[in-house]
């Protein structure tokens, strides 16, 4: 039996692409649509709503949430108050607000996720870093973003960075006397190991972990080129929910 | 307590590396070596047998087995004997064999190792491309080696294309009418995913596996270059079987 | 002084973007647009036409041409006529109609620029490919595109073959008992060497020219995610053609 | 006719893998070898000597020098004043010893070479970089070696970035409002652009250049894996050495 969606935030760039990928699979369908900025009454036939109060009472399994921070909490928190299983992507939670919302989750016996970050390439690129770096201590974070990119390294390579050295054993990388000749070649440091950041135009964002041990060398590498790109993890996410009691923060608790 | 090591075999290649290995590992010592062609007696101080026989009764911890195949499987059945847990890169065991001296270890409540592939980073590039292609069905294999190898694809690729059809739903990749200008451009085709086959000098053994999906991609790559990369795995394998109580056949499960 | 520059098919994909790129130029002027589908009768104040004869006496030094095979041919002729120095992406010309267009140049003492592929980056590669043969005469080419691409290899592939073929000194690569296990692992055969076609979904166009010689490796890659990447070649030619006096086949013969 | 080649430093890495490569090669002849410290007569028939002095008036077409750089200078002078045409691997020459050095040889109408670097892969990574400079202003170097290796960025990274900034077009990359959260995330800074050192054990010594424009990217990338690739170079040298009348600095000039 197909899965029934609704997606709150459908005027957004993430909304509007996740409605056209409920729209293309065929196991899903889509029940209703919301935002605040909605003009129409109904899209191809679905119906349009501009509060989430008058869903109240309608029947849909999931929830797909990209709105805006400040509604984050209230909408998940209405969500599964009405029985939908909530996938949000929208960002702003504190952690006692997930509590909160996992601890409604179970009460309710819903499946739930908030999630960070979508791609489930960057999120297999983390954990099978992780992984390796137990049987490979020495490694070095390439991180290659667009030239318009503000900071350095990217939010990713430092959660990667984090991700990684609860799983390696400390060590400190590099020859003993090793020498900068230039400020800044061998990249930032992060519990002994190093970050490298490139910035071209023509990039979008990519990030590469390299390993090296004698004799061999191990490199895991991510490359995202476009937003569409998320759809296949919320999809998953949409999947997976329904058939669980526990809302999870991050889409990894769901690989 | 340092691990005690006897490695059968200390003469050939693997052998003999694996004895410098487990010298520079404060962990591990080197209890006795043995090899049918010694004609010292022995090695700084270790003691060498040309029979393994004059080991019955022995004191010692693991027993490694760089020997030739057509010893390979009473070489390991003595170590159990002898209660020596075996890590053994020896090939030409039948499965009833393997399956033999897996009851035999259990029986002796003695952990072991028979591992055709020692290459931590070969190993874990098979695991993380399973785990992948569960979530990215469309893949294409690159291997690459020097160009005296004979065979193509190599044994890894094809091994790796394996394991990658248990974990990856079923699916033909490629545009429908796609068509070949110039015969094998597309290279071989396994389950419906293709396998390249690069041959160049300078080059060793390296092998990427390349996924694709909407919007991005996920590149899990090996570089091979010495030998003495497969010692970390002998390493890994002596140290794991110490804890242990019955043989397994890879190293991946002792991952 | 700026350069004036008229473009034929603005209407069209290519000729879009021109008339972006040539906006943003403050070096180059946009003095005319021309479409047989054109209905307005100018855009931002640049005077619109439908007929290429209207334009005859015009001011202008460039005519870019991004329109139709079958009136390439006449459209350059008539740019040549009337002393615009041509810059085309149109294809379809016949080596014939290259020879007369390039004579009548000579004649009139103007540049111009017919240019079956204006991706600087793309042609750099096939130079630098060519090039680096002539040192390491072992090579192979691995080209990847989406996965809706019909034909393998891509014609960019078959061209970087052949004109590394007129550097590299004839020789078969390989094993010379080298065997495939599963047919077509080895990729296409090109003059004894070998060429591998990825497809995948979330590549686009990419290429990479591997070289190997004893104790070392030289590879070139080009990336190309977008169309827009070709107008730094049609700006690279409306700034080249202007000091010349005579017409050239291929973006090459500019850098 | 094959060419007469005397060794000097033979007994040194580089002068006996140079001994091995002139065997091999049929166009070649070992004429002569030289080393203070030999202490054999001939080498498979080929005379020993020990003094340069004893070579005077011998014949022979070209001089190998892997010496010392103490005596670089008077060996290579010697050379030309002989007639032979130096190939020379030995560093420590001053800009004014290779003026003196270059003009003998114009007298002597002897060809030359003086080579700080004798990998073809890797001088013609810098020159394809410095091309490719013209045309894509924006690029960043990522070197990476062995994790035994002292200075960062390599001396190789800094020459080819010295190369690419005689042929760019100065400008600064990166965002305007470019943030560092970590110190060095960027690299280091070489007139505008970028260099990161990555140190890693199991690397030897490979170098790649990125360039990256609108829609597309353009990446060179050498790897050195063994000493063994210098004598290309060297091969290269001797045969080009004889066919000049000049002595030049640096294997580019022969390319």
């Amino acid at each position: 039996m197909p899965i029934k969606v609704i997606i709150a935030g459908f005027k957004g760039k993430m909304g509007s692409t996740a409605v056209q990928m409920v729209k293309e699979d065929k196991d899903l369908i889509l029940a209703a649509v919301l935002d605040p900025f909605a003009t129409e009454e109904s899209v191809d036939g679905v119906p349009v709503f501009t509060k989430k109060e008058e869903l109240t009472g309608f029947e849909a399994d999931v929830w797909v949430d990209f709105t805006a921070p400040k509604v984050a909490y209230e909408n998940t928190f209405f969500a599964l108050e009405n029985s939908f299983a909530p996938v949000v992507g929208t960002t702003g939670f504190t952690p006692d607000q997930i509590e909160d919302l996992t601890a409604l989750s179970m009460e309710k016996k819903l499946g739930g996720l908030i999630a960070p970050n979508f791609a489930i390439g960057a999120i297999l690129l983390m954990q099978f870093a992780a992984q390796a770096a137990k049987y490979f201590p020495n490694l070095e974070i390439i991180e290659l973003h667009h030239d318009k990119k503000k900071d350095a390294p990217s939010g990713t390579a430092v959660k990667t960075a984090e991700l990684i050295s609860q799983f390696r054993e400390n060590c400190q990388q590099g020859a003993m006397d090793e020498e900068e000749l230039m400020a800044g070649a061998r990249g930032a440091e992060f519990d002994g190991f190093r970050i490298h950041s490139v910035r071209l135009p023509g990039l979008v964002a990519h990030q590469e972990v390299i390993f090296g041990a004698q004799g061999e060398g191990l490199t895991i590498r991510h490359d995202s080129y476009d937003r569409v790109s998320f759809m296949a993890g919320v999809n998953l996410g949409i999947k997976e929910v329904v058939k669980r009691e526990k809302l999870v923060y991050g889409l990894e608790h769901l690989l």
